[in-house]
């Protein structure tokens, strides 16, 4: 492993454990100021963050409790001062209707370094939808077939 | 603009102009055989050239003639050997039930460079889904609110 490696995968940990602590002082702290984050949810984008942060927020109100955040298929690329990586999320936990539910989602995020440090300046992170009825796809297993 | 950035910008446009003709071998030629590759519609993944080219295909195949990929809000980052872009897409064409459509999408491309030439290396796309009713979110302008 590079060392460029093992620093993104500090932030990809750090990253993950401010989302399951709803820690949203620690989660801003990976990402730069000129965000652009495209989400699960409308609208199109967030862009700079404090629109990131309301969303963070948003998403984290939604649970009713801790959420867990389990990664799967990890890829990390990265060369000079930039860095993409793509994986998959189980997103589970207790929603504030007392529903039990784990969402598997697909997470792409982009980072610089600047001054020595890596930020996130890029996230996209959604989920498919069954053309047949525009309704999001939601499977059960991460390897299931369309 | 450096030249990675001005390298980086003729694959896009390649992959633009590749897709609005649906000619799929000119499109696949941009991208890496371990292409992992997040799309609009399900499964979670596409993983290597064979299933993207199918997904392609059947794409192409739901319009009635050519489609129509208009680039807007692009940002790209590139350093040594790797380089991620964001951008909106607004894909229009008549499809196969005679119905005239544009829709706003979100684009992520992320390449790397080997032996001098520029692949795209991981491709996510996708429709935001309002929570309250898991449909997908098809804006008319980019910027409306949710």
């Amino acid at each position: 492993m590079t060392s460029n490696e093992s620093e993104i995968r500090t932030v990809l940990d750090s990253r993950a454990r401010a989302c399951e602590a709803k820690d949203v002082d620690r989660l801003m702290s990976l990402y730069s100021p000129d965000i652009v984050y495209y989400d699960v949810v409308p609208p199109l984008q967030f862009a700079g963050t404090e629109a990131v942060r309301r969303n963070f927020v948003r998403w984290f109100d939604g649970y009713d409790g801790p959420i867990s955040l389990e990664t799967h298929d990890l890829s990390i690329v990265t060369s000079g001062d930039t860095a993409f990586v793509h994986m998959l999320h189980l997103d589970s936990g207790k929603r504030r209707n007392g529903q039990q539910a784990s969402i598997w989602v697909r997470s792409t995020v982009c980072l610089r370094r600047s001054n020595g440090s890596w930020a996130i300046t890029h996230e996209h992170i959604s989920i498919p939808f069954d053309p047949a009825n525009l309704q999001a796809w939601l499977p059960a297993e991460k390897d299931q077939p369309a």
